[in-house]
């Protein structure tokens, strides 16, 4: 048994996101029909990060495990062939028997992106929130400088206690204008559910002057959901990278 | 009566069309909701180009006719918030009352967007021609040379002769490349029907090498559909602008 790792990007609008799930089309299960297709072999690839239904990937990574005597080259090419064109694997890359794309990921990039024009952009709708504020991007700033370190982070964390344990290590928020765009990038070593979403959602209040810049230290010195602010939608976030060892 | 002029942006994915249409919504049938949500009167705008399903815009032109005595930004802001952020209303001002956008309609600008890189963006899918080919921009470009220039263009319509005449005037056309991406601008009096995806799919079969560049000007000198290439998809096109007197 051979194994594969894949760097994926995929438009997640059209799927129920990353995992199998009864209810409709995801990005795995397209990725195992592809390999079915390929090389005839039933496999399920196994992702860092199991994204939410709308949510992107530019740099989503996964392991794949598969007998095929195909070069990675000639693996790549056929399977992209057989994926539709809002999933493409950007790089595959023969991998250690050992690879494991959750437990050896030592940290993940996530990029949350706002729009938030006068006149949104409409062709901007599927891959940002569209919102009715103009955000401060100074505000944002000051608040997210308190975010990183090593920390309990349930407050972000939207179905708690559902891990063992809510400590994580964020060594970057920091958000950043184009136009009428805002990037949030945000960096751990690990995250909790719906986390990004949860400090995105913060972040805007606080952007918008709902909140005082201050509020976001109260916040992460809480453990209450309630605190924090609203859960950003999926359509701005995107998983940029995941690094290993 | 007073009548207003609109510029309008809308991402043609989730329509059928400018025009209304049983078979699901339409612009056209969104902008009149907002109307009568807005001022409570019927009324249906009328576009400078009915695009067709899958078409974007960026600069669509409309009249509308309404009795409202709300001024211009109000009556903008208003309908831009009863609009779903697919559509927006760039511009809005008070015209003459014998404004027709499409009989005064000067000259119009399509764009078409090809997306020709090795690995697709996967983000582009619904706002450019996924193709599979790398296309030669300068053999493009010389065969888009043929085209300006005032003519009968039977050969890039779909349904000849659905019209009076079929000689329109084109003052433009011409690809440039940006990355993965190759944009065609052709700008011209008036167009036929499908006539840009018609001249897109012509340059397409030149651009990848199945057709000489001379075949473009064959191709001018007759009068059969059939001789052109295929008419390329509607996810590519942008009506950019609509010129007036």
């Amino acid at each position: 048994m051979r194994v594969f790792k894949l760097t994926i990007a995929y438009d997640g609008t059209d799927f129920v996101g990353w995992q199998i799930q009864p209810n409709g089309p995801s990005v795995q299960q397209r990725i195992a029909d592809a390999v079915k297709k390929t090389t005839g072999e039933i496999a399920i690839p196994v992702a860092a990060g199991r994204t939410d239904s709308g949510v992107h990937a530019i740099g989503q990574a996964a392991a794949l495990r598969l007998k095929t005597a195909l070069s990675p080259p000639t693996l790549q090419r056929a399977l992209n062939a057989n994926l539709p064109s809002s999933i493409r694997i950007l790089e595959l890359a023969e991998a250690s028997p050992t690879f494991d794309p959750v437990r050896q990921a030592r940290s993940k990039w996530y990029r949350y992106v706002y729009n938030d024009g006068v006149q949104p952009d409409v062709f901007a709708n599927r891959h940002s929130w569209v919102v009715h504020y103009r955000l401060d991007v100074n505000r944002m700033r000051k608040a997210a400088e308190a975010v990183p370190g090593r920390r309990d982070f349930r407050v972000f964390e939207s179905e708690w206690p559902n891990r063992a344990t809510s400590v994580r290590t964020v060594s970057r928020c920091r958000p950043y204008r184009f136009g009428d765009f805002i990037y949030l990038d945000v960096e751990a070593d690990g995250f909790l559910y719906n986390m990004v979403r949860a400090i995105a959602g913060t972040l805007y209040e606080i952007g918008r002057g709902k909140w005082p810049v201050e509020r976001m230290q109260e916040i992460l010195n809480g453990h209450d959901r309630a605190l924090a602010g609203p859960t950003a939608p999926p359509e701005g976030l995107f998983l940029m990278r995941v690094d290993y060892e």
